[in-house]
């Protein structure tokens, strides 16, 4: 999995950051890539990137405010330019699709592809399909936010080679099967559970990405174990008042969200134009509290290999 | 008056174009600022430029498509957020209210600025006001289009300072009031009418700004004797046929309604990105046709000095 970052600040754009954009692709899913949130000019940095408008299936939004969904009307229609024909799927809160829909209309823009907006209110499971399960927390901000935790399904484990030799099975489509976990039938007649012949699964990765928020405990079990955890860090410390205000958390509310909820690692972002040209300040500020904390720049691409276990 | 460029591409950005949006300076009015059309991430391009969103008094909207208005829910949230206070006049096509009003409410983006959106349909005077003249006419697009032109009012001539001489009145406040085109009353009673000590009017300056559009004979009498067109080129004129079945210009149509409606310089713009890294082959191609033509590029400035005549 890649985690391509497109926009890293916080309310309005500037020359050093672009309003909040990320975009995953599964690399072991024929490329295939989603987008979480859609700040204004999302698709200009994407052209800058090796992510391609019309491969992107799904579109997660976390909440409504203009620096998360402005690029939206743009990116749908230029995916349709650039001749995007998949079908494309978008979740986001209540009022999405009023949005959506209305720019589309007044400016006369008929996507090629067929779009689904889904409007979801309630947390909980938002699918769990092509090997990954989607849920959603309420978080807290000034208006309905939400984090997505993606999982991945687990994978079969290994083929226990010697096991399947022992039983008299010549290597060939048999042993696709039982990797694949299907239960098989030998020439003799016997059947053979793939379980006994696969070592412990493989545990599927999972990262969680939380919009903008004052710090929320219910993100520690949310967020329990998981491989990434992309959270805000709109200000540091020091405006921790002013922070908690306006509905935002600063880096040291986020790091301790991940050291409570052992992942293992924090990409940092939504940060605040106060800091510019402070991107090295910070980054050694949250790598002292937490080793694996990244603050994500803009085109910071950060990549999760599969998991070993 | 400065004329400053900010997307000269067509439809959707490219790396070398971004979508339309041009801003006018008037240097002789405080500075004041001017905006036509708002094709997504206007904003982004005007960090990089000496333009203030808060100088932004009025913004026109040709026509509806996203390549010209979904920079607007953007560009009106962080001209409030830096702390813009003048009230703000949005003037487009019928649409254009539902558009943003819809953007701001979803989004929940309290402007601190008074902003009036004035939609019209039918062409003719906007406003008069402030010195200046807006007058629309409708062009022929694939959806309604427009074009504004805007003539400065005409200042009052060189003061005749010769002729007051001659009545004997002396350098001072009479002279100013003069010169403002006011009657003045001498200490002998006599009324001395302004027009009498003042040389021709100097005629205000004047432009016109058009939308996307086939060429169209009725702007040749709109843009008649104006000191400067804006017109779209999209295309070459090989593509005539695909111009027009799509509602454009070519090159060629631009240039031979420039010289119809004898304009003293005309300002190519919305360039199909077919045509990118051509910016030379094209500035040469029009100036051959045209002698004061130029194809913009983004962050083009054209500057227009205050009329001598």
């Amino acid at each position: 999995m890649e985690f391509h970052f497109f926009g890293t600040g916080s309310g309005v754009p500037s020359i050093e950051r672009n309003v909040s954009a990320c975009a995953v692709r599964f690399l072991q899913q024929r490329g295939k890539q989603w987008l979480f949130d859609c700040g204004e000019a999302t698709q200009h940095q994407i052209l800058r990137s090796s992510i391609a408008l019309g491969k992107i299936e799904r579109i997660f939004i976390t909440h409504l405010h203009g620096d998360h969904i402005f690029g939206l009307p743009g990116l749908l229609g230029s995916r349709s330019f650039q001749g995007g024909e998949n079908p494309l799927f978008l979740y986001g809160p209540k009022g999405i699709r009023s949005f959506v829909e209305t720019a589309l209309q007044v400016s006369n823009t008929h996507v090629k592809y067929e779009l689904t907006i889904e409007e979801f209110s309630e947390p909980g499971l938002l699918f769990h399909e092509e090997g990954f399960k989607v849920e959603t927390i309420l978080l807290d901000h000034v208006m309905p936010c939400y984090a997505f935790k993606v999982t991945e399904d687990d994978r079969p484990g290994e083929l226990l080679v010697d096991r399947l030799k022992a039983k008299g099975v010549p290597p060939g489509p048999l042993y696709r099967k039982i990797q694949q976990g299907e239960t098989v039938e030998l020439p003799t007649g016997e059947r053979l559970e793939a379980n006994a012949f696969l070592g412990p699964p493989k545990r599927g990765r999972s990262f969680v990405l939380a919009g903008d928020t004052r710090p929320v405990k219910e993100l520690i079990p949310f967020a329990k174990n998981v491989n990434v955890l992309i959270h805000e860090a709109t200000f540091l410390d020091d405006k921790k008042g002013h922070a908690h205000e306006y509905g935002h958390s600063t880096m040291a509310d986020a790091i301790q969200l991940a050291k409570q909820a052992n992942v293992d690692h924090l990409i940092l972002t939504h940060i605040s134009s106060r800091y510019h040209d402070m991107s090295d300040e910070l980054q050694k500020k949250a790598q002292n509290a937490f080793a694996n904390a990244v603050v994500a720049h803009d085109f910071y691409v950060f990549h999760l290999p599969l998991a070993k276990g």
